[in-house]
């Protein structure tokens, strides 16, 4: 199964996958890498690269809060691994359907999946209710 | 100042709020409101309630995790009064292109800027980078 590491300035990665827990259940091969105020691109480096080597050469999507700054930074690089792929804006509907979706995907299809998710859980409201 | 009020299940508005403000320093204005775990859709609703009361009938942006469920049910009828808008998809990158376009802007103003920051921050970065 593929494996899903969130990336993120802050605690809000692990935050985030409790309230995706609440809706769809307990998850496994999630794992959440933070990286807390005052701390260096090589301490957070170390973390992800401890998160990575948990998982091995397993199929591996991370999911990063925003496109720039240290954890994108730092994370974007492993993309060039041919078994890891990223996705930038993480956001509620696509860690759920990223979770759902990962019996038989690899990394490329679940970036694909995430990707779609999240463009597509963003709408405002007020023009769409004709407001 | 328009108001942010985000509506979440779980506790990660909190902490995603704690994110922005790592990045763009602390924010006055904004608000968080939690479904928590076993919580009656009346029980968030009057949390709601007095989040919006506290905001009175300065322009407010609630700012929502996901499309359907609880607190989108509960939060997106506030939508039909003039002074409140509501956008859904909530991520960081929304987060804090809101809070940093505040000046001067209605909840109309800001529910457009939050709608195309949340869609930009969403980006697969294997075929972004010719992977």
């Amino acid at each position: 199964m593929t494996q899903v590491v969130l990336v993120t300035h802050g605690e809000f990665g692990d935050a985030l996958l409790r309230s995706a827990e609440m809706i769809i259940g307990p998850q496994d091969g999630v794992h959440s890498v933070s990286l807390l105020a005052g701390e260096s691109p090589e301490g957070f480096g170390a973390k992800l690269d401890a998160a990575l080597q948990d998982v091995g050469r397993e199929d591996t999507l991370i999911l990063i809060d925003l496109f720039g700054g240290t954890p994108y930074n730092v994370a974007a690089r492993r993309v060039r691994e041919p078994h890891i792929e990223c996705v930038t804006g993480l956001n509620l509907p696509m860690l759920i359907e990223t979770l759902m979706s990962r019996d038989g995907a690899t990394a490329a299809d679940l970036a694909e999946v995430a990707t779609q998710a999240g463009k597509e859980s963003v709408r405002n409201l007020g023009p769409l209710l004709n407001k």
